[in-house]
């Protein structure tokens, strides 16, 4: 009998969240921005030059580079870029933690880094938020192989500011601290100036919330050269062009329109404080949020039943059937006509359920 | 003092081959496509609906796999897309080889097999080449923890055919075997069909040669359900989007434009066997060729000079400072007009050195 299975790697796949080929729901599930990308970079796709797409892209995507080292008034060598902020997350681990003492990062957190954990064999271990979802920064005071964190926090919404990082860094000067900001263009406080101060502090960013592209799979990463260098060393390799030629056309052109970003951004927050002023009018207790969505509960209703009742209205959140959060939704701020077919919809089943 | 350093990977990057800003170089070192994508590839790009890059791709990117799977007469179950072959390869080493026993693989072929193992952690061990660049078939009847070859092999263009495969597989029932066909397109035989037969046969692909898409990075494997639904549950767990949208809209244009696809690869192999024609009339040994790529030698020169000679003139090809492959250089078949000027300047080169 043949033996081959073997090898193969036993692996307990993510699943990623829900994805419905229905056109017509409110898609409120995936924290995607409700606005289209900037018609800069819209007509950068379009004016792109397909026959060049015979040629492989520019190593290292190095324009891309060179746009958001302007941005985030950094150097070229302090930028690696991505194909996705998961696949810079993950590079991430395999070139900065190597060591036999456990990486850290809060119970509730991005689903992703157990994951990466398991698969890079990595150990780790979770520290508990507090009852009201805070992470506790005495904690990150203990001995640990590496520090990841995202700020704001995700599904809690939650953002720590200067003073904590800063604290953070302090406590941990023997690793290195992943500082993950998906969401941290939504009123967060990000720690990119402060990677000129700490050598070991690493920041990650996606171009799929804030600049509406995770149709193109654009992340990045900004720290040390020190960082940076083992970082691309590690890409280079597994994969040497990541990020593609559209991709980085497109990503330069919404780099450049910063007066689009800072609108649709804005809109976003607006919707946002809305939709968390209606809710908690409703007696829901909703998280103050500096990101793209809004963590909630009702102590007197199943945030499970709503979840359901609302897909059966074709609006689409998240619920995470976890510890702890088990009584959470977790909603995408939409257009203002979105947050108000879902408000509406909310309001419908708490009179219904009252019945 | 701060030790955060202990635990940086430390790898020896792969160098990619050189690329240059020069527009004004015949390009014929990186193996790429000298024709544009097919022109239903281009319209996709120019009529995507930017605005839907807000969202995330299609999830395993299902319709691009839906449209090799017709291409190739196999189920949706048996196809895998990746950002590009190396993101495949990658991903099917930390998939299928993690046995104790070392994969193996020719002395001479693709440059990133051992980085991958090197990364990963995988042990390996090389088989020579015979003298002509073949691969000896009975070094792979050993016990081995896998096995990778490329067909056609790289950078000899050398390809086996069905029996060699075959007796491949007999020899291997205890491995998982890939067959790396990024080059098969230019009349190289293609092992697909024959993962119908053997469930531990893996046959990878690209977009980036055949079917000029290098600048999207779009790779692909076949194999049997239960080779590709390990590699999914390893991908799902490293980066749940590789392929962005923009890439499944044109590769599934691609693809589905057969008659370009042949005409352009037809048109590649035709000047690819009149450059050969001419080198070897200058007294090169050329080896047989099914890629878009020359292997060749002179015995009374020295390759090394005339890669560095040729650069002076703008035409760029690639050399191996590699133990063996030291006096041969690899020339990508570009246009007609592109190799009327290369065999113009190697001409001159000869001239030159003989007087």
């Amino acid at each position: 009998m043949s033996n081959w299975k073997d090898n193969l790697r036993n692996i307990t796949p993510y699943v990623p969240g829900e994805q419905s080929k229905d056109t017509d729901i409110i898609k409120l599930n995936a924290n995607e921005n409700p606005y289209p990308p900037s018609p800069a970079a819209v007509m950068a796709i379009e004016e792109f030059n397909a026959a060049s797409l015979r040629l492989y892209p520019p190593a290292d995507a190095t324009p891309l580079k060179a746009a958001l080292a302007e941005y985030y008034g950094v150097q070229l060598e302090n930028v690696f870029l991505g194909n996705g902020s998961d696949d810079v997350l993950a590079l991430a681990f395999q070139a900065f933690f190597n060591s036999d003492k456990p990486i850290v990062y809060p119970d509730i957190t991005y689903s992703f880094y157990p994951v990466w954990c398991d698969l890079l064999k990595i150990p780790y271990k979770t520290y508990p938020l507090t009852e009201d979802f805070r992470v506790n920064l005495e904690d990150y005071r203990a001995e640990n192989g590496g520090v990841v964190l995202p700020n704001p926090n995700a599904p809690t919404s939650i953002g720590e500011g200067e003073d904590f990082i800063r604290k953070l860094m302090e406590y941990n000067q023997d690793s290195v601290v992943i500082i993950d900001e998906a969401y941290v263009d939504f009123g967060g406080f990000s720690s990119v100036a402060l990677t000129k101060e700490y050598e070991n502090l690493l920041v990650t960013g996606t171009f799929s919330k804030s600049r509406s592209l995770a149709g193109l799979r654009i992340g990045f990463a900004i720290g040390s050269k020190a960082l940076i260098s083992v970082l691309e060393a590690v890409k280079n390799s597994y994969n040497s062009y990541t990020v593609d030629a559209l991709s980085i056309a497109a990503g330069i052109a919404s780099v450049k329109d910063d007066a689009y970003f800072k609108a649709t951004t804005a809109r976003v927050m607006t919707t946002r404080n809305r939709m968390a002023k209606e809710l908690r009018s409703l007696g829901f207790t909703v998280a103050d949020s500096c990101t793209n969505f809004l963590f909630a509960t009702h102590s007197d209703y199943s945030m499970k039943t709503l979840f359901q009742y609302l897909k059966t209205k074709k609006v689409f959140i998240r619920y995470f059937n976890l510890p702890r959060i088990d009584n959470h939704i977790r909603i995408t701020v939409g257009t203002d006509r979105e947050a108000d077919i879902f408000l509406a919809e909310v309001r419908q089943f708490l009179k219904e359920k009252k019945q």
